[in-house]
């Protein structure tokens, strides 16, 4: 990462193109329009069967899957290419029944659940053993890649360990077998102690601006307590992570004036048991910047914001 | 990459933003502006002294450098972190005097010249043995990253190998232990049997959609001759380069109606010899999708468009 400081920005010197949410057109994801979606493989209701109204939360099979869990799993050459064919998920979940909510404008409860559902799904999912990893992302904006704007995330189970995923691993297990403790409880207490990237701090989370972010903003919520998997949170945990995930994105509304964004958990691989040297946490990159040439070609990211700025923001800002 | 044919997408089913050259404001890279840039440190004339008119090519560091020249290059911690000052250097190309040019719409000798300014200012820098790496690349449009639209390239010189030209080097070197050939030489020979994936062909290049494309029409043009080196390129190379381009851009700029874009050039590092297993080429991503959630977390990337449907659509696009 390269901390440009010639380049300095404050929140006010993005190009900001605010998420106004307009509701015009029909959308698949209000209640009343179930039937419009692939059935429903898991909902939160207060009332009605499955694919009726009265669902507070709902996950569906995507209506265009990435990748699907029919068929076999199967390694193929092509001269000097693999091949392997696409068997995995591809879910959404419908976060509220409320066309306009945001995150940051939804109750902790509701931000709970939200969490509740991801642990629900990859509880059931991890029971087929050709699934290996499951990546939950959300794309809030169209200019963070949503193309439809009623509240949403989303889950993809992969037959493989992404790449991004077992680098990061690697570089945790790198540093475990030098010092035996794990990165992250390490940059925990650091970050405590000077204190000066922490963007908030509860009983169970650090929110912090990361050390070498990649984007200005960028934001990681991790828990205190060490675990490799996400689905390993409980109930303390994923009721605490609905405030500080509902504060962080208010302050983010707030400072970066209602950004695109992208989240997205890293957890350990589904099929294996908790991990000493990886900590599972959420990233958070609110779209402020394009991603260019000199990015793509050395996979390096030149940022404006230096850390502490940005944490400071977000730290010091009103919530009323 | 995931090639989701589920979602198979012609060139006319992507949200097509065609960059439009508008000439408004006073750009500093016109003729006539030279002294509202930093000086310049190469052009090419048919008249006038430095930063006078008379250039038909211009290159001049940036105003708002992510690295500078100047100073020692030092590393040091900061508790589990580590740190680096930013030593390096950040060029841009002014590629021609005309604003409203592009590179589809230039002649192949004014290419070839964008080609040759990039040599020689690799020539230069290469002197300066803290540099090891040149990342030479365009971002085109406002999508792509550009922030001015009077055509231009950059040039970021870096004390360090970045990371993914490390994994592709890696990479590279891998296939050549096992094998004891250039991964990349093999590929062209593949991809010359198959002509499937291949856009254009000439004695000195082959123009292609990779076989796992992580974007939709991304191309390579990748030369014949095994050169680890951009800069090892000679006379007739570089003027055929010139008609390569040229043409894979008229193509692109057809099928997809003047696409922002990005274009790297992969290229061993400036203060090593030639390398057996690794080969220089020329990466091309028309801005086309966004990057979101699931890309960010996983390094994986969803493409909607085989790379047999793209070579198909560029290759058969007439240019008259």
């Amino acid at each position: 990462m390269i901390i440009s400081t010639d380049r300095a920005k404050r929140p006010s010197d993005f190009t900001r193109e605010p998420v106004i949410i307009t509701g015009g057109r029909v959308c698949p994801f209000c209640p009343g329009n179930e039937l419009k979606t692939p059935p429903e493989v898991l909902s939160y209701r207060h009332s009605g069967k499955p694919n009726e109204q009265g669902w507070w939360l709902r996950v569906i099979p995507n209506k265009f899957p990435a990748l699907r869990v029919e068929g076999e799993l199967e390694r193929q050459g092509e001269g000097l290419y693999d091949r392997m064919n696409g068997v995995g998920a591809h879910e959404v979940i419908i976060e509220t029944a409320d066309h306009f909510a945001t995150l940051g404008e939804m109750t902790d409860r509701q931000i709970s659940d939200i969490f509740w559902a991801f642990r629900d799904r990859i509880m059931d999912l991890r029971k087929d053993k050709r699934l290996r990893y499951v990546m939950l992302f959300k794309n809030h904006g169209e200019a963070a890649g949503a193309s439809l704007e009623h509240t949403h995330s989303q889950l993809i189970a992969l037959p493989v360990v992404p790449k991004r995923v077992q680098e990061e691993l690697d570089g945790a297990k790198r540093y475990y077998d030098y010092k035996e403790r794990c990165i992250y409880c390490d940059i925990l207490q650091q970050e405590l102690e000077t204190g000066k990237r922490v963007v908030l701090e509860t009983d169970h989370f650090l929110a912090i601006s990361p050390y070498a972010p990649r984007f200005p903003f960028e934001t990681w919520i991790v828990p205190r307590r060490h675990d490799s998997h996400f689905e390993a949170a409980d109930a303390t945990v994923l009721q605490n992570l609905g405030w500080v995930m509902r504060t962080t994105m208010r302050k983010m509304e707030k400072v970066l004036e209602k950004p695109a964004y992208n989240m997205m958990i890293h957890s350990g691989p589904v099929q294996e048991g908790p991990i000493a040297h990886y900590h599972w946490h959420i990233e958070l990159i609110p779209k402020l910047t394009k991603v260019a040439g000199f990015e793509w070609g050395t996979g390096f990211y030149i940022n404006p914001t230096p850390p502490e700025e940005s944490a400071k923001y977000l730290r010091d800002v009103g919530l009323l």
